[in-house]
């Protein structure tokens, strides 16, 4: 479809839907005696019981199934700061995907604050109701510190999507490629465009896959330790071992993979030629990449990846939340460690039975993809 | 069934069914061209036009069929101050009357804290994805000000169920109970028992309602202006022109109509035999009422209600609830005034064709009930 066509068809479809999700009943309610378990003075029991163990709260509610997917709209897809209302549509598009992906019961809430702490406190509050939270679409740096407090202070697990469901589904269609190109996964060299709320969880899950030389980058060039802003400093400190400077074309200079998730237009194809031999490259910037995967393939990338459906290897983070929040539930953690994250990329990269250039990640419709991710989550 | 076997029963059931609500995409997700026009990229254009054009979320999101219902735990049934994990099976149950009886989808949270003004900006935050709320459970005199609060703030109708629903289904009973002994309603003298959330709203509905001769109690007494807390002293100015002074019994020498919502065993026959001729006796606390029916019977009572489903003339507010909030959202009003809860109370008696002393109010199964009521938010 063209960009046009699917603009008009996405705006008919949601208004004749009027909203994306419904609410239904567990059980049906047809007769007093139904009213009667379900409502007063029946549910009075459960109550009771509740408020003197909470903790069953999984058992006998909707906190042991319900995930909440909240956003303040900062940061929506690549419109910017566009609001709670511009938000909710994507927050219910996640919440239908949830669903359709892995049978979790998600819902969207959008806040009218963009203040750290009206954000933290809002949700804190809200939170007994959920087994796990899915921060969205909220923008870096605020993100981390936001995803850090909430964390500290919540039981339940606390994920930014865009940066952890990104570097997972990143991770996985890297841990394939190096097969295909037959380089050792730890040994690459990798250049890292975008230094936001996806760039820094990259590169921190890329170090924990035992990756040592990662490069990263934003508008300015390569970041060093002279940074201002904390998490740049602090990913500055853990990159670059061989102190490269410059700009994205000194970075790329004999560089293994390029992963870009920064904005349209920001590499060439002379670019691509300055890469080692087997150049992996993905371009994730949506719907725009940084450099066309015809460009890449003029610069002789061997291996390309997009945001995009309609080209080959689309890596996308739909192929992670679903499954990671089924596994939250289903083992009640009380947060998602790095080494979970890890386990998670392996398990989405080994659903690939054999990894070619066109298929290093598996299509979101393929089976057992929830169930796979999920199991990491332990 | 007895008490105990349905506490037993609900327990297994809310355990079996581990929430009593889930969530429903509106429309199927199947292949890559669906998750183009749910998610990304074919839910930016909804995203972009509502960024500017907010208003339009009714139309394009949940916004135009959702309602919140939201509790503190502070006052849950009969139970007190329960927190939020022992409210959470109560709101849920609240949402699935939503859905049975209206069709109207509702989603529970609670929150994990007291305080008036952490409420209210917690549930202002929140707001934007939801075309009303309902708040549920709160205690008074806090509900008073948190609902006077949020509506002020926000731009859709904010009620708290506890005051109105349930003022608006017994001003209903009242009607019908009157033209049952042939006795004008605004005649009547009617004795309020209970001077909390819901002794508050039911006076001040009947006063609406054209009843000119109200004397509300609570434990100490008859109120009066010398009462300290805002809504006592208020409610004190605007009732009781007779000046009676003294305890329920002294206020019911002569009364035509005892309504009580306030706790159980609280009045006697001989009570009710100081009554009018004709008398009505509400005795709507839960599950234990003020005086039983049979005793109320025995003082001479000539209509009977109550708030349980095991007698006749069952006053609940979820004969109001979900028609009240079906209103809203079909007509987006940004309030709910006291001339529409007024009409609802009407509409809501008149589905009772014919009123008897054992049919003053209709059954929660019975058909129309929330279109009735909805017709009168306009």
């Amino acid at each position: 479809m063209a960009k046009k066509d699917v603009s008009a068809q996405a705006l008919a479809l949601h208004k004749k839907l009027g909203g994306k999700i419904r609410i239904e009943p567990a059980a049906k309610v047809t007769s007093r005696e139904d009213m009667t378990l379900v409502y007063t003075p029946g549910v009075a029991a459960v109550s009771s019981h509740l408020a003197k163990r909470p903790g069953d709260s999984r058992d006998y509610t909707i906190k042991g199934r319900m995930i909440l997917v909240v956003s303040d709209g900062s940061a929506v897809l690549g419109l910017g700061n566009i609001g709670p209302y511009g938000a909710l549509p994507v927050m219910e598009g996640k919440c239908v995907l949830f669903k359709t992906f892995a049978n979790v019961d998600a819902f969207p809430l959008v806040l009218d604050t963009h203040e750290v702490n009206k954000i933290v406190e809002t949700i804190a509050h809200v939170a007994p109701a959920f087994g796990g939270i899915n921060l969205e679409d909220i923008k870096a740096p605020q993100c981390f510190e936001i995803e850090a407090k909430l964390q500290e202070r919540l039981d339940i697990p606390v994920i930014h999507d865009d940066q952890h469901g990104t570097a997972i589904a990143v991770l996985a269609a890297l841990i394939n490629a190096a097969k295909v190109v037959k380089k050792d996964l730890k040994k690459l060299k990798v250049v890292v465009s975008g230094a936001g709320a996806a760039g820094t969880a990259i590169t921190k899950l890329l170090l924990k896959a035992g990756i040592k030389d990662c490069i990263v980058l934003d508008r300015e060039g390569i970041i060093d330790a002279s940074r201002d802003e904390h998490h740049k400093k602090e990913l500055a400190l853990a990159t670059n071992p061989r102190d490269v400077m410059g700009t994205l074309s000194d970075a790329l200079q004999g560089a293994d993979a390029l992963i870009g998730v920064s904005g349209p237009g920001l590499a060439t194809a002379e670019d691509i030629k300055r890469m080692a031999q087997g150049a992996i490259v993905f371009a994730m910037a949506n719907p725009t990449p940084e450099i066309t995967p015809e460009e890449a393939k003029a610069g002789g990338a061997a291996i390309i990846g997009t945001g995009r459906s309609d080209y080959p290897n689309q890596i996308n983070n739909s192929l992670v939340f679903p499954g990671l929040f089924l596994g939250v539930l289903n083992n009640q953690v009380r947060q998602v460690t790095e080494d979970m994250k890890l386990q998670a990329a392996k398990n989405l990269a080994a659903i690939v039975k054999k990894p070619a250039a066109q298929k290093i990640i598996p299509g979101p419709f393929e089976r057992g993809i929830a169930q796979a991710v999920a199991k990491a989550i332990r």
